[in-house]
């Protein structure tokens, strides 16, 4: 039986799958990235996760590892901030192991990918935003996935407000300091800060860790006017956004995933595209249509195996 | 020989190219649109321009015309605001009276295309920038002309700054409102109504209509102070737009053409590269290059050329 490996390497967990031939997954193993380790550390839970999944088949084709950074050649890992692999062979390292082919992608784009190939009938044209800690991006622009010079999509990174919000990445105004779990977390602590009442605060970790996606939604269910108008906020930087890539891109759907979107979604996006048509060309905004994800975790995986197995020509 | 005609239908000029098959231009007429005097008017100064080539060759193979609107199919007009053509199956009447295949398409679209095409070296992914009246836009992504679905390319639409200026499409905050020539003007005209002192005011024209171009350049080289500070605004937000487009879609270049481009590109552009570079992804900033146009007026009727006499599978 012909079959893949795809490997999802994030900050904090590896997610692998096996795939048989047509896309199916056969097995998932997860395991910790433990990416302060150091880059050996991060290379041996590769390994552990591809050694799991390989010895149930007889015939594996190809692995795909999907990265959050920028990939060059679709074979080394030029920036990945979060994950210690910068500056790493590791097409070249990992093929020479296990003798199949392997190629290096980006995660947003290739979950995006995923998303796309699997829906029952692909449109040529796809904004893909994943709303989470931060904001990624993925296009999908006349049936292939567009990767530009190879970190296309930053869409967490348009400039939606000048002289804004001051943005993890340095930069001002940009959508994620806004519509993205950290950029809505820092207005939470700034608020806590000048001292305003919020039943939100209850979920802010003591140890300083990243609060969970979920606190926004129960914090929203209990009625917080605090959460309120943060994603109310974040609604409408989203939307600003949407009608310049709407103006600009003219694409036929926008899908829409991410942890933040599985927890608030119901109650952000509706607004988010209500300020997208109203701020968009009236010869555009009638296309301006939105999705939601539908493989969850999964999506990179699924993108990836769709990456190793179609050959050269789709990125 | 074989030869192809392309129509540029403006809003007040239609400019005529005949061109062989090499894409050299063997003849140019230019004759008014006259758009106010309706839709029959307009396309017997269409019929005028074809055939005051058309005598001069023996094997026309096919006529582009295109027009600052948006085409469906490449053969109907299904908006266009300043000629009255919307709605009229221009291709197939000339295919009818003229005997040879019809292409209609977006004006800067195909500027932009024929910008592109007739570059020593044609690069993969590239934007396009015409500072005229308005602000106008074009997109080759992947090396082809990018339309989605149909009105890709509204680069003078993107949001630059919410709740901002009214811009002439309805919607507030829009790049045209602050980096075109009516947007600037829009606020040269505000501050004379305000009793602000400057030197600009000669130039506006006493009959209602719109100012020139050159207008603003001679303002600026006189030293007039409220020039500069509207343009260096437009520069400001066309950096802006310039750094979300660089973060989302990762262009190897920026090409900017237009009146206003020629007039005062040279002061204008330098401000606006800055801001885009510091305005951008560290990862992305360097590989914002910006290039000006080299075909001037005839870079609608090249793109023109292109489109007709490469078959179907460009655009």
């Amino acid at each position: 039986m012909i079959s893949y490996i795809t490997l999802d390497v994030g900050g904090s967990k590896i997610l692998g799958g096996l795939f048989d031939q047509d896309g199916t997954i056969l097995d998932r193993v997860k395991v910790k990235t433990f990416a302060s380790k150091g880059t050996d550390f991060v290379l041996d839970q590769i390994r552990k996760v591809i050694d799991e999944l390989r010895v149930q088949t007889d015939s594996l084709k190809g692995i795909a590892v999907i990265v959050p950074g920028i990939v060059e050649d679709k074979r080394r890992v030029v920036m990945c901030p979060n994950v210690p692999l910068e500056q790493v062979n590791l097409a070249s390292i990992l093929e020479e192991e296990y003798g199949v082919p392997v190629k290096l992608g980006n995660d947003v784009s290739l979950a995006i990918y995923g998303e796309w190939k699997s829906q029952e009938e692909q449109s040529d044209n796809v904004v893909g935003i994943f709303l989470g800690t931060g904001v990624g991006g993925g296009l999908i622009l006349n049936k292939n996935l567009y990767e530009g010079r190879g970190a296309a999509g930053e869409i967490g990174h348009m400039v939606v407000q000048p002289m804004g919000r001051r943005c993890g990445c340095g930069q001002e105004g940009c959508l994620e300091a806004y519509a993205s779990k950290s950029g809505m977390y820092q207005q939470m602590l700034a608020e806590r800060d000048r001292g305003r009442a919020s039943s939100f605060y209850q979920y802010i970790p003591e140890d300083g860790s990243m609060v969970k996606s979920s606190s926004f939604e129960k914090a929203l269910e209990a009625g917080d006017e605090l959460t309120e108008e943060v994603i109310m906020q974040g609604a409408y930087y989203l939307g600003k956004a949407v009608a310049t890539l709407a103006n600009v891109l003219h694409v036929d759907q926008f899908i829409f995933g991410g942890g933040m979107t599985d927890n608030i979604g119901d109650f952000m996006l509706p607004k988010a595209l209500k300020i997208a048509k109203e701020s968009s060309m009236p010869s555009i905004r009638d296309s301006i249509r939105f999705t939601r994800s539908h493989l969850g975790d999964d999506a990179g995986i699924v993108g990836g195996f769709y990456f190793i197995s179609e050959g050269e020509d789709h990125a």
